[in-house]
């Protein structure tokens, strides 16, 4: 069947299941979006800016389990270079298209726009190598092998891949032999590993689970509950991840963040003695700088390319072979173990006073219900919303490894487009919020009804708290929050509140809930030096760290 | 004498002239940034992203000389890859300081936030090796050799370096042996270029002069018109590097846009049998898709690290010294060329009528005054504004080989910051603006006033004119921009404007003419279709180049 390489390239976007592509056009890609916009299975979401596109991306990968965006060359492509790397570092498959000059133009060495102006065309596609897990340069004859493969390529990664797709390319006809498939891996044999695991276990007066990110990026919640409710072991979440484990489990304890966790859940972890680390990763911001106290050698690494026991290593095997393996194993652990507290619902008094981020926090609990989508921006709300009890089927999305501020905003854009009816709230301080700012007006263009908290504390609180506590580099202007969805043409679209107290908050709160079909932008002024407590040590802790 | 690498760092970057310097904070970098505002000679302008920080930082540049920019490391440094990477492309000098985890945490191969979090610290510095003429990782030991060695390799190649500062490295103390020393290097023979320069005039009929971006990027400007003034060749400029040649010289024809120069202009040069290329680059955009017709064989190049004539080629010679060169050689132009034509003072209609284009750049010229600094946008604006004729020491800034939308806006932070007694114009169009809108909140917190022109004609035209005249993917959100200054906490400090016809245009001039002492914010509404008519032509190059 004759197709065009552009449309070919949809075709096999759509076979994984995307149906909404971020970007912002460029001459290099206007012809490809034809081939985008004239499908009825596809959407084109314009975006503000190409940074705010790959976040975009990001979020609606998050949720749908991968991801596209199209940019141009060059000027487009490299604004989304550090959206595309906190992809590849937290493990989110985002397919980036660059719509480029022709291969003419190429091999003419034309001094073009948007080039460098030498004549040369691979410095950006080479600049992508160490941030995508795969790439390939689009040609006519190898289209039907090379998108295939760099689309499994992101899938099995779980990591973006970057297309370089020259326009003259996009545009060429082809005759597409066979459709796309998705390609299955063939299974590595993990028994041996398996048998050690055992071993170590029924030796193990205090097994735990440690787990994260990862469970996330390959969608293995429900083989991990699996092995959970057989084996009967406990489980501790990083924030690195945060949602990897059914928070409603009567094998769930709590977050662990080392020396910040609650007492008896650290000191179970930290004395455990067969931690299986079940797709996290020890960061730094996950462990309150490494603050852990367990015997590192009784941690066995279960991760993505990544298994180690002792002297074993294997860092081709997969993390879903590994969890399958798991699966196959017989034990039954039973120590007892100290449960989750479920926190204290109303456990605030609405006063007049100024609300604390104490008090915010303890009344989110509250607000959230099952099935939302919560987001929470890295600063006071990541560091606020990480110890919320989620409820059943919550989705919680933040970013504590890459940490690049802004990201949540235009994030939620993608959250949500996945699907319009569920709830979405974002949690964002001012400082984050003006970075990219500008994607709510996609949301609005879009029709969409997320929940926007902006916490206005006056200033970057996470690097006050690290330092520089009343340094002017630390402060921001102060902005007229409130105006902003009326600049972004959603006066009458968006409801907009203020709240300034816990007793305001309650009521804003209550409002919200009556008014599901609108977008709600929340400005909550809080205290400049107001922030969670754990914020605070996990700032003690980077301070030290660049000591 | 003892100091601290990073109190040495800003030394050297004070030493160059830098009394500013833009960015964002970080962990990795505050304890740095407190050696920053500690000086007297040196104020942090905190931007609202770190893209817009570079693109500040390319403006400031452009008016030094030189600037400098911190970010953090990995999320800020990524954030300003396309920023540095057009001041790469179009020479604009730009220190890029990245503030990194210390080398203990590195050389441990810690999982640390902002990495990718496989224990691996160079995948960003590569990154930016193609986009900087040098970089360096700075330690205790080599800060004195290193720092210096990249500073004077942007000041001799007016291109940005990359430093890679680990925050425990700046916090350093070292002993400082010896001050910064700008470094001289030595001057390359070019006699025997230059008779052959020489020759090649005197054997011509018809010798034409076509100039561009160097002459603005190495400050060459007395040089280029002394050789001029000397040897009565005429001068056309470029479109890339508008104000390269004093435009009210008798020996200045005009823009040479190749097809789309004005039919005398155009038929001398093409006709010409010795063009000296001098800084100029003969882009895509700048010649309407490489239109010229002249041979290009009678071209000789005289370009930074690149002579050629004939068979003779050299990659070495800086622009430089072949500007002295040309200054030694005997030779008197005596062959008639058209003379540059003055635009007529107020050759327009005050309607009622919807204002166009034309008759907007029009009344531009006549706004425009002696020593005005002017930003035109890539798009409508930057293809309205190259045709206007500049006045004494007027200073045009545009971006046409990079054409980063959204690039003027924040780099009319960084110019007007390095004079704030200047008049800075801003002309750009409501696409481009919402790329990076936010800097405008940092050009309100430090009470700079520049004149800042919206075109709203309700999406990116310049892309309409290239390819999807009425494609979705072309629209944007219409936004409320006159609110945007109150939103950015300027409510009482912007005077806002609203502009639909010539007569509410003219009005609104002279109330700026009145106030020169607030800034002013116009929003001026224009129809989707219209465009300058060069536009137009380049819109149909560029799709026929993507054909």
């Amino acid at each position: 069947m004759k197709k065009r390489v552009g449309q070919y390239l949809m075709d096999c976007i759509s076979d994984v299941g995307v149906d909404k592509v971020f970007g912002v056009p460029g001459d290099f890609n206007l012809t490809f979006l034809d081939d985008i916009i004239s499908r009825d299975d596809m959407k084109w979401i314009g975006n503000t800016n190409e940074l705010n596109a790959s976040y975009a991306a990001d979020g609606y990968a998050r949720m749908k389990g991968i991801a596209a965006m199209v940019t141009t060359f060059g000027v487009g492509e490299l604004s989304a270079v550090n959206g595309i790397a906190g992809s590849y570092a937290e493990r989110v498959p985002v397919i980036q298209i660059t719509g480029a000059p022709t291969r003419a133009v190429e091999n003419a060495g034309k001094y073009v726009h948007h080039s460098l102006g030498e004549g040369k065309f691979d410095d950006y596609r080479n600049m992508y190598a160490s941030i995508t897990t795969a790439q390939a340069y689009i040609t006519p004859e190898n289209a039907q092998s090379e998108i295939p493969r760099v689309i499994n390529a992101a899938l099995y990664e779980k990591r973006p891949v970057h297309i370089h797709l020259p326009i003259d390319v996009a545009n060429s006809e082809i005759d597409v032999a066979t459709p796309f498939e998705i390609e299955q891996r063939p299974q590595t044999d993990v028994t041996k590993y398996m048998t050690m695991v055992k071993d170590k276990l029924q030796s193990a007066d205090k097994p735990v689970i440690i787990t994260g990110h990862e469970i996330n990026s390959f969608n293995l919640h429900e083989k991990l509950e699996q092995f959970v409710k057989r084996s009967q072991i406990p489980v501790v979440q990083l924030s690195l991840g945060k949602g990897a484990f059914n928070e409603t489990s009567p094998y769930y304890m709590g977050i662990y963040d080392a020396s910040l966790a609650e007492e008896d859940i650290r000191n179970y972890v930290d004395q455990s003695d067969a931690i299986l680390n079940i797709g996290a990763k020890l960061t730094d911001s996950a462990t309150a700088g490494y603050s852990y106290q367990f015997d590192i050698d009784d941690v066995v690494m279960i991760n993505h390319h990544h298994f180690k026991m002792n002297e074993t290593k294997d860092t081709e095997v997969s993390l879903v072979d590994l969890l399958d393996g798991l699966n196959t194993i017989n034990y039954v652990n039973n120590e007892e173990f100290p449960q989750f507290k479920q926190p204290k619902a109303h456990d605030y008094d609405l006063t007049d006073e100024p609300l604390t981020q104490e008090t915010y926090f303890k009344m989110m609990q509250d607000f959230i219900r099952e099935e939302d989508v919560i987001l929470a921006e890295q600063g006071t709300s990541f560091f606020g919303a990480y110890d919320l009890a989620l409820k059943y089927n919550n989705k919680f999305i933040g970013q504590p490894l890459w940490g690049s501020i802004g990201y949540t905003l235009p994030a939620i854009l993608g959250t949500q487009m996945t699907d319009t009816s569920r709830r979405n709230l974002l949690l964002i301080g001012d400082g984050s919020l003006q970075l990219t700012v500008q994607e709510i007006s996609t949301m609005i263009r879009e029709k969409i009804k997320p929940i926007i908290f902006v916490i206005n504390n006056d200033g970057y609180t996470v690097e006050r708290k690290i330092h520089g506590e009343n340094a002017m580099y630390n402060d921001i202007k102060m902005w007229d929050y409130k105006l902003l969805p009326a600049v972004f043409g959603g006066k009458d679209e968006v409801m907009v509140h203020d709240v300034n107290t816990s007793q305001e908050f309650q009521k804003v709160l209550l409002q919200i809930e009556a008014q599901p079909d609108t977008m709600h932008f929340i400005e909550v002024k809080m205290g400049v030096h107001d922030a969670p407590h754990k914020l605070n040590a996990i700032g003690q802790a980077f301070a030290k760290q660049n000591g």
